[in-house]
């Protein structure tokens, strides 16, 4: 297969070094709008296969011109949420599958944002889905890890565990941990910020999507591995859009195991404006807050070698199980730091997230998942993508009882 | 008397409301860099006797020449504080009385700042004291409410209440809240960071001088008046610095009623980098991630008529009493902002500085108080400014027990 994956960021190196391991990439072609950036993922990858070149995302001809130029059947979107469209809609127009791992942005309720959803994550990208299946092209959406591995453990747990399903309710929590650094989130705070000071989304059978306050419905929850028990709250995420469209459940919601810190210091920016990214003066000058506290932090590209502990992604079950009693179970993927340092030189999370789309291009490339249209990853058979990543060397696990 | 009134934010601009219904103010110049701002200061107070000039407070000449054209015997430095040495200089320069309500600015140890103290607030000013005194000019320095009342309160408990005093804690709070705001101080937070975030400093008769980690010794102090306990917690503040050099205690502290929810802001934007004012690149553009904090929240002088309840300043003095057994008290003095609104059109807390160096100027100006050399105000005789105080319609009060 020849692939373009565009942004060489974090989660775009990742899956480079990766897919350097996989017999199935003929061709990867690394995109970023830094050629320097491209350049530093192709030159660690040290692979004939790959090589780098300067694309903006947002120019569709530029776009069109590199897919047509390096004959590559499939692009993968590694970029931020604001690129999605431009390449989505580039994809239908070549013709060429699309995977990304993180939806089209989502706009509040212009009067009732915390109790109605406004446009909901992935909404621009479904309103095509008639003419990608039209066209007879792939776009396979949130297909990383939370969105991804989360949706394929869905279609799993309602394949093979349950035979009516009450909740599926994503849980995400680590004990990651930066030396000498309180806070240091190891993912883009801007992104953090976005996920978590947006409306949370819920879907129930009943009502539908529907939207709440920020950092709603807490709950303790004990991840495995040793993580232990974290602070959950609602927070918006592709998972409640995805999962209602193809599995049968009365409740979808997605926590995230920020524990009692992370929440209070995002209350706090919240709280302060700083969240915000409307500019404001300072000086001469004018900045957006968020932006100032991103440029506080250090780069999380940069934090792997002094970060430690262990990221859990996972969705816990619960319902009636195939042999009619009431079942509950966690399925989950769990990535060490110090392995993924070790044996890929990447910080567990961007790891854990970049290997998702990698073994799903694979079952696309030898033809085990094959589908035309917008589909999440639910829409496709759970079975061959949890034991092809287990054969990466990155078993998922299942803790019965929730 | 005639004065220079330099700095015409909210506290100057108290100090013209209140200036302006005493007998003892000939004329007063309100200076400013911004001649706007100075203006409307005059405007507001519309009273012949003020003027209103613009001036460079860092331009000695300027100083100067202002002092030499409106024939001022006194100067008092309504400026924030990194204005203080060269107004301080230009008094000396001058042969004029030199007033603040904040003195100049310390430096941390390079090596053990939580432990040992670099430059302290003021030493800069205290070289100077042996040039004020043999030039014969008063330099009254930390003369607002905290430092200033509370270093009145001082010399009050040495000369009246106590025959061996313990402790002299200076403690601080208010309930005083901004409408539909979570966190919203009623003065700039670039001085909140700034005093809260330096070592704090303490003083005791065996040891002298040393610092602590921000936030330390936290004690819940019940403060009069209606607004009740709150978590106090030692902050760098002039008093430490001040009251040794008068009055004989075995300790000296200085404690803030921030209340949980302000030390928590406090210390997550500590946390996260954002109270340093090391400026970050942010896109193409160089900002302090202080000032944008600032930036963020509504300008401090605009929230009286949004604010409402109470500010208390006071001294918590612990010791032997004048019959020879033990004895606590608290001194204090509360404004209401309602109060404070409705007699002077100036928000609590700014209204309770800016009275304190007016009572001075007028007790200098009717030779009640005189002096030469740098001088705190615990080295004067305190019942004249209480009744003074008291006679401007804002009394101070006493609850025996601490």
């Amino acid at each position: 297969m020849r692939i373009l994956l565009v942004g060489a960021g974090g989660v775009g190196g990742s899956v480079a070094a990766i897919a350097a391991r996989r017999d199935f990439v003929e061709h990867l072609v690394v995109a970023d709008s830094d050629p320097a950036r491209a350049r530093a993922v192709v030159e660690r990858v040290g692979d004939p296969r790959f090589v780098a070149v300067r694309l903006d995302a947002t120019d569709a001809d530029g776009v069109a011109a590199a897919l047509a130029e390096h004959g590559c059947t499939a692009l993968l979107n590694a970029t931020d949420p604001r690129f999605v469209m431009p390449l989505f809609r580039a994809c239908l127009l070549a013709r060429v599958t699309y995977l990304d791992m993180a939806m089209s942005m989502s706009v509040p309720h212009p009067t009732s944002p915390y109790t109605q959803p406004g446009v909901l994550l992935g909404d621009e990208q479904f309103a095509l889905a008639d003419e990608f299946a039209a066209a007879g092209v792939l776009a396979l959406v949130g297909m990383g890890v939370e969105p991804g591995l989360s949706d394929v453990f869905a279609r799993y747990a309602a394949d093979h565990l349950f035979s009516r399903i009450d909740e599926l309710g994503v849980r995400d929590g680590s004990d990651l941990r930066v030396e000498g650094r309180g806070f240091a989130p190891p993912f883009s705070i801007w992104t953090l910020i976005e996920e978590c000071l947006n409306p949370p989304v819920v879907w129930e059978r009943d009502r539908g999507w529907f939207t709440t306050e920020p950092f709603s419905e807490p709950e303790v929850f004990d991840f495995p591995g040793g993580i232990g028990p974290l602070e959950c709250v609602n927070v918006e995420h592709e998972e409640v859009l995805l999962m209602p469209r193809w599995i049968d459940a009365r409740r979808v919601t997605f926590k995230y195991g920020l524990g009692s810190h992370v929440i209070g210091v995002l209350r706090t920016l919240h709280e302060l404006g700083l969240s915000s990214t409307v500019p404001v003066q300072v000086g001469g000058v004018s900045v957006s807050p968020r932006e100032v506290v991103a440029a506080c932090l250090p780069d999380p590209a940069t934090l792997g070698p002094t970060m430690s502990g262990r990221t859990c992604a996972g969705l816990w079950v619960s319902g009636t199980g195939v042999d009619g009693g009431p079942r509950q179970v966690y399925l989950h993927h769990i990535v060490d730091n110090e392995w993924s340092m070790r044996e890929y030189g990447c910080q567990a999370v961007v790891w854990q997230t970049a290997v998702n789309p990698v073994v799903a291009l694979e079952l696309l490339a030898t033809g085990v998942w094959s589908g035309r249209g917008v589909l999440g990853p639910e829409a496709f058979d759970a079975v061959p993508f949890l034991d092809l990543l287990t054969s990466y060397g990155s078993p998922w696990g299942m803790r019965e009882g929730g």
